[in-house]
């Protein structure tokens, strides 16, 4: 009877699911996940912000609203291209129900049957599945602790005619490393020369905890080259579901297009929680609270590897975001790892899973945002005996 | 540079959009919308229900969730379903992001460039979009005033071999019309015998004013022929975006595996607000108040069609929703019948636009949900005398 379309052939995901299903086991120590901590979520705030709303506004926030997003809160995101150094006007923004929204828009827009999309890696496994269902080729380009590497990245372009490259330039998910700042805008230049387009996602970058602050590839864009995404899930609050895209006005419209059958709008009131916080002035002081909070965390995480892990056990470089990445002694397999951590109540994800061209057995990602203190105390004590046997 | 996929090839949508910027100038008296009116919102309700919610648990809420939705919504859904004679279990059931989400997610789910979809002629617009966007192609199947025609469905099966039916079947948008009850067994029975899944959207269901209520599809659904999609939009709010998709375990494994995509999964804020509404009781009776509001509108509007409009104009039979569904006299065309309206500042959509096919441009569509009765005197005045002119 379910005669389902080609395009899920291939896609399994089965093996991220099974590790998330572990989850729900409460005595486990998770380093698998990819959330923001709770307590970081500013709930007085939006519970205030809700309810004031809809009493006030509940005409306008409970009816249907234009797809392309509630017009104050694209105001404010071409204010903040602006503080970028972008500028941008309304025909270049649409509101998205979380930034990953955009990777099923820019495939729907621009991907036919066949084409190739070049991701970095490793790269984000919910793109890597979001851009299989529109049966596009994936092509992974080569990257090191600076990102992407520009000769592998023009070697590829050359070879495989690319729709577009996606890029997480800031805080890698799952490496962590950042796009060298000498490498953006030749990147950019590189693919505007051979008339690739950019996907960037940047749902990190207002987390850094060192270093400077790089510029966007957005804001080395001279003709629509670049779409950028913004999210606000790592900063206010993944649940409500607020994100935004930014690009060339024809690329936009399209978008809008993908988005009236994909939710026909975000909620207006998950947005206008967003806007209303943004306007209140309190983002900036709640991002250090955030920082201080994952920062700690991180900080600590890494003393521990460097204390307590066997030496071999590499860390890349990372001065931002969610995520560790660790590359073990080659030969020793992260899954045979996992299933002791496992079994031991601590969980991770193996890196393979992060590679379109599979592989990399021996190369784990480690989230340090959603686990206390002393969780990842004991967590981090019982992985570093996993891998000293594993040895 | 922007080298779209081919999906867009075809796909306009201008004439509809067009017509929604008109509704911009205030002075507008618009039938054109398919709105609920806000009059009908439980502003209060939602805004004491949002920020309880948000304080209590603002933790998970905040928080991302699972794809499938909120697991208490899940079980109401399942409970709603029950009512109707309808048994279903968790894996049966998917929260979405507004009911229109699922038909994205059905043609993404069954749909290969080329495949045939079936659809009423007349059919909701943005279906019509939606399924071009998958490169379907499109095959109307003849209605009258009790919906499809059984003996036009088997012919159509038989000649194209469609993946699916699409189909409202209480008060259809556009054209106001229930699919008969002695059709409905017999329509799933056709389809289940030849392998041809059905796509039952039943977001006007709940708003019936005169008749009794029928069963719905999939109650007589044995063997997984029928998806049915649910909506919350026209009985408590569409600015949240919540609706669900009831189905076959495997069919709604792959709307899980879309959605993950689409956007992860559908606010978490706005699945507790439905939730907690549904719980409170207060539902059953909000209806009701729904029901007399637009029940006073819509009897209005057709005692002034009567009394008012050119004999030779017809409606076609309405016992709910939203909408009333006029045919002129062969030979007046109702875009030019709209262009006269539009100076007189009332305005419709020309039922051409709602037909896969084109043609039947003596038809049009008027809303009478979001008027005012004051306003529907006077706009229906308006166009009783434009139509006259016509004539």
């Amino acid at each position: 009877m379910n005669q389902f379309a080609e395009r899920f052939e291939g896609i399994t995901g089965s093996a991220i699911r099974e590790i998330f299903k572990l989850l729900a086991d409460p005595e486990i120590i998770s380093f698998a996940g990819g959330n923001p901590s709770p307590e970081c979520f500013p709930k007085e705030a939006l519970a205030d912000i809700a309810k004031q709303a809809l009493l006030e506004n509940g005409d306008w926030i409970l009816q249907y609203g234009p797809t392309k997003g509630y017009a104050p809160l694209i105001d404010e995101i071409i204010g903040m291209m602006a503080a970028e150094g972008v500028t941008v006007n309304v025909p270049n923004v649409i509101i998205l129900s979380g930034s990953s929204q955009g990777l099923e828009m820019m495939a729907k827009t621009f991907i036919n049957k066949g084409d190739v999309i070049m991701v970095e890696s490793p790269t984000f496994l919910g793109a890597i599945q979001t851009f299989k269902t529109y049966e596009a080729e994936l092509v992974p380009v080569k990257t090191d602790d600076g990102g992407i590497l520009l000769e592998d990245l023009e070697k590829q372009i050359k070879t495989h005619k690319p729709k577009f490259l996606y890029v997480i330039p800031n805080f890698q998910n799952p490496s962590g490393v950042t796009l060298a700042g000498d490498r953006r805008q030749k990147l950019v230049q590189i693919c505007a020369e051979h008339g690739v387009l950019v996907l960037e996602d940047d749902p990190y970058g207002a987390l850094r905890y060192s270093g400077q602050a790089l510029p966007s590839l957005k804001s080395y864009d001279t003709n629509d080259t670049v779409i950028r995404l913004m999210s606000f899930s790592k900063i206010i609050s993944p649940g409500i579901r607020v994100g935004a895209a930014v690009g060339g006005a024809e690329a936009i419209a399209k978008f809008e297009l993908c988005k009236q059958g994909m939710d026909v709008h975000t909620p207006i009131l998950s947005q206008v929680l967003v806007y209303e916080f943004l306007k209140s002035g309190q983002l900036p002081a709640h991002i250090e609270k955030i920082k201080a909070n994952y920062k700690a965390k991180k900080d600590l995480m890494l003393k521990l590897i460097n204390e307590t892990f066997p030496k071999g056990v590499t860390v890349a470089p990372c001065e931002g975001g969610l995520f560790l990445w660790l590359t073990l002694p080659a030969g020793i397999d992260a899954l045979d790892v996992f299933k002791t951590a496992v079994e031991r109540k601590v969980a991770f994800v193996p890196g393979t899973h992060f590679f379109a061209e599979g592989g990399h057995e021996n190369t784990m990602r480690l989230n340090f945002s959603m686990v206390s203190e002393d969780k990842i105390r004991k967590g981090m004590a019982a992985l570093a005996g996993v891998i000293k046997e594993a040895l």
